[in-house]
């Protein structure tokens, strides 16, 4: 077992499938060596488990949940990406947060760090990544987060 | 003539000329086999076609036209970063799409739709992408969409 | 001095240390030759400098400043990145400026400017960028501006 898999294991975490494409585009691209994963939401056995806006419908720990499932949906993609070998992924290069918020929010920032955080624990320091956090006023099916991941495979 | 010029002469296509950039930036830059298209607004005959957000002044409809001409416009600037051979076009890499709207919006991937199922239209399997559809509460010049595009020459 | 050196001393610009990332994520990753560096937001000696939505709580003028003192962060960053010698530096590639403004504000471009036309007189041809500028409704910490960078280097 990789040390990914371990780390997912200790972790709890257990990578949904990969959605069928539901339009033109695609789960992810690769280009050389770099994967550009599609903006991934919040699903959980395909339900979108976080729906409305920080800090009024829902909570800053719901919003770091939030982030994390989207992340674990973006990494579901990466697994398949470097087809189920783990050992592929070089490091991680570039996470975009999304996140749905009232105008006076301020604590994107914290909100991103759900994900974030949970890429260092499972890759370690090849998880540490370059980041772009934004508030928006909407997100695709009212999801609380959208999270888009550029990673390198070997 | 490629596939391409064929695909999109059969969809009455005619792509604009490249803008002359008014700024500091350009339309594009090449970095090794990836090409970065500057965010494209949806421009027709020098003019933006779609001012306004999603669905409050314009329509679902209207937004999925503006994502298409938006597109346009950034294939025009991908057609002149090949010096026109669209030969040399290895496949589209990654979609980011930006679509002014209302708070409560929830169907930016239907919008984005405009653009993901025209780059399927012309080139096929190499048009597949990677895709990240937000909504954001104002744009350039007020355009109802922004199409940011990055491809791979082979 | 290299051109670089000498375009940011006269221009007076003295580039800040380093943030010590607070998060999981760091400045910036690399990934064969481009450099991704992290959204940097309007700091200066420490302190955010521009807080708020143009143009109500800030001018034009405060988002470009803002811009340009954002971008100034970015290229702290890249100058780390190619271990202080800008000599290693062979092209920007891509600038992401997201504007917090209210929601009839249709002037990201001018905003965006701000940081465009710097890279321009500090980079010179080699500072020409593909970039994507838009609104948002809210930035973290309630910056006015946050900028991201793709650079290449040689």
């Amino acid at each position: 077992m990789s040390q990914v898999e371990a780390n997912l294991k200790r972790l709890g975490i257990i990578l949904p499938g990969v959605p069928t494409p539901v339009a033109a585009y695609v789960p992810y691209v690769m280009a050389d060596h770099l994967v550009f994963v599609s903006g991934q939401l919040p699903f959980q056995d395909g339900q979108l488990r976080f729906i409305g806006k920080i800090p009024t419908t829902l909570s800053m720990e719901n919003g770091q949940e939030a982030a994390k499932l989207a992340l674990i949906n973006a990494l579901a993609v990466l697994h398949s990406a470097c087809a189920g070998a783990w050992s592929k992924v070089d490091s991680v290069v570039r996470l975009g947060v999304f996140v749905q918020c009232g105008d006076d929010f301020t604590q994107q920032s914290t909100v991103a760090n759900g994900a974030s955080n949970l890429l260092l624990e499972i890759f370690g320091p090849a998880g540490r990544h370059a980041r772009a956090a934004v508030g928006v006023n909407a997100l695709p099916l009212g999801a609380a987060v959208e999270v888009e991941l550029v990673a390198r495979l070997k």
